[in-house]
């Protein structure tokens, strides 16, 4: 790409209508606006800025538009994909100021937000209302609404709720052009011309900048239980989540955990304990949610009698509010964990859910032939299975020029199963030359298009989503 | 538009992999794809062809698309907004005989169906085997899965389920250059690439030509109640409909129907009776729905106490399942009533639910300003209202000139208050013109551009959805 550098004109363009303080170009102050959560990447952008409203934020793509200078969107920079690195430099324009809850609408059930909100932010702001917006990644304590919309985020609660997309009524969002535009109405059902809403949704930041989204709002749950199941076979598990959903229930979480998720997450966090056998070789985390205690019993009680036929273990009922708050800990700190334990690499496959069995075969047949550990966790429900490969004793070499082959591998097998290679962590940097596993030509060819459209100087986020850039 | 007219080589081309039953030239069978449910419109498409198979479905649009012939692809012509219309002549693409439910897989909850086949059909399939495609508009008796994903259709249970594009998990789209592309994959969550999914939903055979879908299911709910509430104010209905949303129910329809609705429905089915006294002005028809009949007597207990402080009448519930029907049957064939009573003409409003009362009563002061007489309707639960407008007395000339302006000002209105101008039929041919109401110049120019990139020469259903066309 033949992009122009920064000079002083630029900032001299910038400083016309930005404050100082969201001027950012002290090195040290920039560095962690080069990497993210993802493995162990780092880039530099030129500069970072910190624009607090949707009309700087216009004024800041157009002149770069203009100027031919990259801009990279950076939420909270937990992803998973390096959806948000400045591979070419340029600007990173942070939404971190564009922060505010503009309004929850309880006579509606909707909100307005920035996408600087932070999701747990949002999520407890609704509750107190009590309005529930389900979506939740694991990071949900740091992660930003804009950047759940960048990737479509998931999380535990989707299985039942859906994921982000499934909340989004409307955007407004900033394009290249320096035009602001709304992509849909503060409406349920809306069959008004092309869904520009959804096009965004998921699009990584490489179309235009949201500013604000509508989001829609449901009644908060009043009850929930929530059991952690042992079982002897990793492949049982996988086999008894859909029995479950097969019976006519549907949790509101179903998270697989393989065993040594468990026991890096109990070396990881010091303040939860539980006791497991020598036997267990993986967890079910089941919730239910709803409104009436003995209905969730019944639930409770009938994947109890299911799971019996895959051969589980004792049923652990989290009995108090604490006792939840362990188990949830557990789960969410498991990818921390398996980070902290070795140079590691995240893939997000997602498969159809009674394929799950078959998928984590694969994953450890894959494992055995180009000498990988993996650890292996996820939403189960929505079949969507986080597998970790673990550098541990591969030879670096083993790991840069063996190892693609053998994830291509597991993208086709995926892709076999009638699955695809990213269920909630997006493309982004790291996952873009896999793209031709699950897309013809003519199915990327078109996604090119479209981004042509939007971005013709492609300076919106470049290096990401597409193979060969 | 510069089209090609059809010729014997066209015809000749077609029949080198058609069968003679697939290709029809005769003007008597030709003459019902010249029209659909929408008001009083004819048109004549020079041939229809009924391809069984989607590559026969490709074959058709590229010839169309290297010879310049417009395709107007036709489902069940039960449509509201003249989108099946052809409207400059050329091929009606019939998709009757695309009418297999290839597969309804009971391990995953998701099936794959061509889009030929009756919405109704597909919901009684499904529910033979414990699962449930929720998606159901007033005439699913009819209209096919593919104009109800052309158009995203919506019904009473989207106020709980959500509407068609809720579902759609994949489709197989035939392209104008002849391409066979998938626009997703059998999975619940996907952060892989441009959501083109979401994009064909609903872009009325303006993009493409759907030749299969994949949608997800859910559990069958178990029971139902049913119950008819009377009010004395129709504003008041409107108003009771976000206060039960707001202390935390979530029906599974929420109907609203003016006193002249019903009236009207009464007089044209012949099978039910209702007594409805003079003070009553609007009927909600409220339906739970679940597993435990104490939770549903308890929502319906909780909606009996919130309607009381909306002036409502006695409550009448449906004890039997041929009650139910019966009254399911009155609101289904208000439609159909509305229309054998009167010329008219059907807007699809929709806005944010809370805001309901004030669209009605704009309607109204409407109405008295134009001379219109009009009779409301929908899915109050969504903020759905269908507005009919009756042309009684009113003058051809007020019809064809006045109207319009009104209309505009009605959809002025309903922007103002968050929504906009179509919650389920599309835009279609008839809704065209108002777009510039709802989206700006910018708006407008990117659908423009993401159409010709699939539609380089405008031979997809052109004359619909953009206006000056």
């Amino acid at each position: 790409m033949d992009y122009r550098r920064l000079d002083n004109e630029d900032l001299k363009h910038f400083a016309s209508f930005l404050k100082e303080s969201e001027i950012i170009t002290n090195p040290e102050e920039r560095e962690p606006y080069g990497h993210d959560e993802t493995e162990d990447y780092q880039f530099s952008p030129d500069l970072v800025l910190k624009p607090s409203s949707a009309e700087a934020v216009a004024k800041i793509i157009k002149h770069c538009n203009d100027r031919r200078i990259p801009v990279y969107t950076s939420g909270a920079r937990t992803g998973l994909s390096g959806g948000a690195l400045p591979v070419y430099g340029g600007v990173v324009l942070s939404t971190e100021r564009l922060n505010r809850i503009i309004e929850i609408d309880e006579r509606n059930l909707q909100a307005t937000v920035e996408p600087g909100v932070i999701n747990q932010v949002f999520h407890e702001a609704c509750k107190e209302k009590g309005l529930f917006y389900p979506p939740d990644p694991s990071s949900w304590g740091s992660c930003s609404l804009g950047g759940n919309l960048a990737l479509n985020a998931g999380g535990p609660k989707a299985v039942k709720y859906g994921v982000t997309n499934a909340y989004v009524l409307d955007l407004e969002v900033a394009l290249a052009d320096g035009s602001l535009i709304r992509t849909g109405a503060r409406v349920l059902k809306n069959s008004t011309g092309y869904n520009l809403t959804q096009l965004m949704v998921g699009s990584e930041g490489t179309l235009g900048v949201i500013t604000k989204a509508v989001f829609r709002l449901i009644p908060y749950p009043q009850q929930d239980r929530l059991m952690l199941i042992p079982f002897q076979s990793a492949e049982k598990a996988c086999e008894a989540v859909s029995a479950i959903f097969q019976a006519g229930i549907t949790p509101s979480a179903m998270e697989f955990m393989e065993r040594d998720a468990i026991d890096y997450t109990l070396q990881y966090v010091d303040d939860v304990s539980l006791p497991i056998g020598p036997e267990v070789q993986a967890h079910l985390l089941i919730e239910v949610d709803g409104n009436n205690a003995e209905v969730l019993m019944q639930d409770c009680m009938a994947i109890a009698d299911i799971v019996e036929n895959f051969e589980a273990g004792e049923v652990l009922f989290a009995e108090s509010a604490q006792e939840k708050a362990a188990l949830w800990k557990l789960r969410r700190k498991v990818g921390e964990a398996v980070k902290s334990h070795s140079i590691y690499k995240e893939e997000d496959t997602v498969v159809p859910r009674a394929e799950l069995a078959k998928l984590l075969r694969a994953v450890k047949e894959l494992g055995s032939r180009y000498g990988f550990h993996s650890v292996c966790y996820g939403h189960a429900g929505d079949g969507n299975l986080h597998v970790n490969i673990l550098k541990n004793e591969m030879s670096d070499q083993a790991w840069k020029e063996d190892l693609p082959k053998g994830i291509r591998e597991l993208f086709q097998i995926v892709k076999e199963l009638g699955g695809t290679i990213s269920g909630e962590h997006g493309i982004g940097y790291v996952q873009k030359d896999y793209m031709d596993v699950v897309f013809q030509e003519a199915e990327l060819q078109i996604q090119r298009s479209i981004k042509k459209i939007f971005d013709p100087q492609e300076i919106l986020n470049p290096g990401k989503l597409f193979p060969n850039q």
